[in-house]
C-alpha cells in the first residue's frame, strides 16, 4: 500500500476534526480512534511498549494496531506521545522547556513519515528550564496534562499524575510552569519487595483502615527525615499487633501517598486534578478526602483530549 | 570438662573485675576479653551470627570462640547482648520497658547455664513503653548506649547508632527514655539495588562532593514528602551531568543521612554521640559538620563498656 493522502500531519489536521491518538510508553501501548465530535469510537491496548518493539519495527507494530482504522479514513491525523519520542524510541522529539503550553508543545511536534500509514505527529516531552536548580523531564504526561486542563476549562491548575514516578505539575495561564517527580510508586515497591517491611505483610484483602491509618500517620510527620522512621512503623505496628498483616501493605501505601499529596499540594489552595488509572486515582482521592484537600478525578481519556487540544491550537494559529 | 566455678553470673561479678563481653547479632559475632582495668586484652570477630548457628549449637559455638579465654580464668564473668537474646536466639530475654537504665536492664538480665563455660548473663533488649503510640524495640544497642553514656560521663545524652536500622535514643538521668528506628541504611540499599536510581551509579571513588551535595539538599527539604521527590534528583542530576556517575551513590547517601540527622537530632541542642562502625561514624560526623550540629564519636568498645557498667551497677547494689 502506498500513501496517497496529505503529506504532513498539519495537512491531516485541516482534513479532519477526528484523530488517531497514540500513547506509547515504555511497557504499554494504547490507541484511541476519536470521532469528529471528540468521542472515543474505538480503542486498542497492548503490552507492546517500546521495550518490546524489535529494532526497526515501529511502523509495522503501529500498522498492525491501527491499520483497520486507517483503512476507514485514509487521512485522519495521527498524533503520538510518550517514550516513543525518547532517544531510545522511534524518533527523538527534543523536550520543550517550561513554561510549555499548547503553542510551545505544538510548535515542537516532530514529523514522522509513517510509510503506508501516512504522516504522523510526534509530541515532545517537557523539561524544566535550563537555569532550574532541579532538572526534571516528562514524556507523555504533558499530553495528559493538556487534556486534563482542556477538560477542566481553567488555565490555572495543579495536577498530579500518580504512578511509579508520580508527577506534580503547576499550570499557569494554560502552560506547564513547573513540575516535580515523586518516586512514590517505585519506593513502595522497593520497600515492600526488598526490605524487612514486606516480610510481615499478607496480601489479603484489607479493610481500608490500614490505608487511612497510614494517611493519618503522614499528617503527624514534621521533619522530612521523619519519613525514614515512619516507614519502619509498618513493621512495628505489625509486630505489636496494632495492625493486622492484611493491613500493613495498605498502611505503607497510605503513609507514602499521604506524604506525597501533602508535599505536592503545598501552595495549591484550590486542590488538584488527579490523572491516573482508576485504582490509583481512587487511592489519591481517598487520601485527599482524609487530608481535607480538594482532589478531583480527570476523565480517563486525557491523552486524546490533549491531542485534540494540540490540533485545535494548531488550526487556530493556521487559519 | 565440668564447671567448678561460681554458680551464677552475679557470683562471677564479685569474683573478678574483668569480663568476657559478647555482642552476638543476627549476622556477626564479636567477643572481648576485658582486663581488670577495663582495657580490651584480646578480641574475636566472626560471621557466626545467630542465623549461622546450627540448632542447639550456641554453647559449642561460644566455647569454640572463647574457650581459650575461659581456660585462662575459670570464673571471669560472661555477659552477652544482641539478638542472641531474641525469641529465635539461644534463650529469650524479655525486653525491659523504657525508661531503662543500669538498674532496670541489670535486673532483667537472664541467667544461662553455659555448661562447661559456667554461668552466663544475657542482657535484655529495651522496648518503648506499653502506652506508647510508636512501639519500637532494640536488642544489643541498649548495651552500646549504656557504654557510651558511661564513657561520656553525662546522664543526659542524645545518641545515634547508625546502620541498616539506625536508632536515635534519648537518655535522661542515665536511663533510655525513648528511641526511634530510622530505616536509612536499608532504604539506601533498596533504592540503590532495586530502583532506577542505581542504574546511573558508578561505584568509583567519589570526591566526597556528592555526599556534601546530598547533605545540603537535605537542608532544603520542607515537607516530609519532599524526600520522595528529592531522592529522584539522584537520577536527574546524573542525567543532566550536574553530578558525575561516581558521585551519585554518595549523593543519595548524603541526602538520606542528612535527612535522618536533621530529624533525629531535633530538640537536642547539645548534639549527639555517634556509636557505630568507623566508616559510618565518619559519614555521620561529616554530615553533622555540614549541618552545624555537634556530633562526636564514641569509642569502638561501647559493648564491653556497657557490660562493665552493668556489672559495676550490680556490685554497687549488692555490696
Amino acid at each position: 500500500m502506498v500513501w496517497r493522502g496529505p503529506e504532513t500531519w498539519e495537512e491531516t489536521a485541516l482534513h479532519s476534526s477526528g484523530l488517531i491518538s497514540i500513547d506509547w510508553g515504555t511497557s504499554a501501548f494504547r490507541a484511541y480512534l476519536v470521532g469528529a465530535d471528540g468521542a472515543t469510537i474505538d480503542q486498542r491496548r497492548s503490552a507492546l511498549g517500546i521495550l518490546s518493539v524489535p529494532a526497526g519495527g515501529y511502523e509495522a507494530t503501529l500498522a498492525e494496531a491501527i491499520g483497520v482504522w486507517r483503512a476507514l479514513d485514509g487521512a485522519l491525523p495521527i498524533l503520538m506521545s510518550g517514550m516513543v519520542g525518547a532517544r531510545q524510541g522511534w524518533r527523538e522529539a527534543p523536550y520543550a522547556p517550561c513554561p510549555a503550553g499548547l503553542t510551545e508543545i505544538g510548535a515542537a511536534i516532530v514529523a514522522i513519515d509513517g510509510g503506508a500509514l501516512g504522516p504522523i505527529g510526534l509530541v515532545p516531552g517537557v523539561r524544566r528550564g535550563d537555569g532550574d536548580a532541579e532538572p526534571d523531564v516528562m514524556r507523555g504526561e504533558e499530553t495528559q496534562i493538556l487534556g486534563a486542563v482542556a477538560w477542566s476549562g481553567r488555565a490555572d491548575e495543579t495536577l498530579v499524575l500518580p504512578g511509579t514516578h508520580s508527577k506534580w505539575a503547576r499550570v499557569a495561564d494554560g502552560r506547564i510552569r513547573s513540575f516535580s517527580t515523586y518516586m512514590t510508586g517505585e519506593i513502595f515497591a522497593a520497600l515492600k519487595g526488598h526490605t524487612i517491611l514486606g516480610r510481615l505483610m499478607n496480601d489479603g484483602q484489607g479493610s481500608g483502615e490500614g490505608f487511612a491509618e497510614g494517611v493519618r500517620a503522614a499528617t503527624r510527620l514534621s521533619a522530612p527525615g521523619d519519613l525514614l522512621h515512619a516507614v519502619f512503623m509498618t513493621r512495628s505496628l505489625g509486630l505489636f499487633d496494632r495492625l493486622s498483616a492484611s493491613e500493613l501493605s495498605d498502611y505503607l501505601s497510605g503513609l507514602l501517598i499521604g506524604a506525597e499529596v501533602l508535599a505536592g499540594s503545598a501552595g495549591a489552595p484550590d486542590g488538584a486534578i488527579v490523572v491516573g488509572s482508576p485504582g490509583l486515582t481512587e487511592r489519591y482521592l481517598k487520601a485527599g478526602a482524609l487530608l481535607g484537600l480538594k482532589l478531583r478525578a480527570a476523565p480517563e481519556d486525557c491523552v486524546p483530549r490533549g491531542h485534540l487540544a494540540l490540533l485545535d491550537g494548531w488550526r487556530a494559529r493556521a487559519l
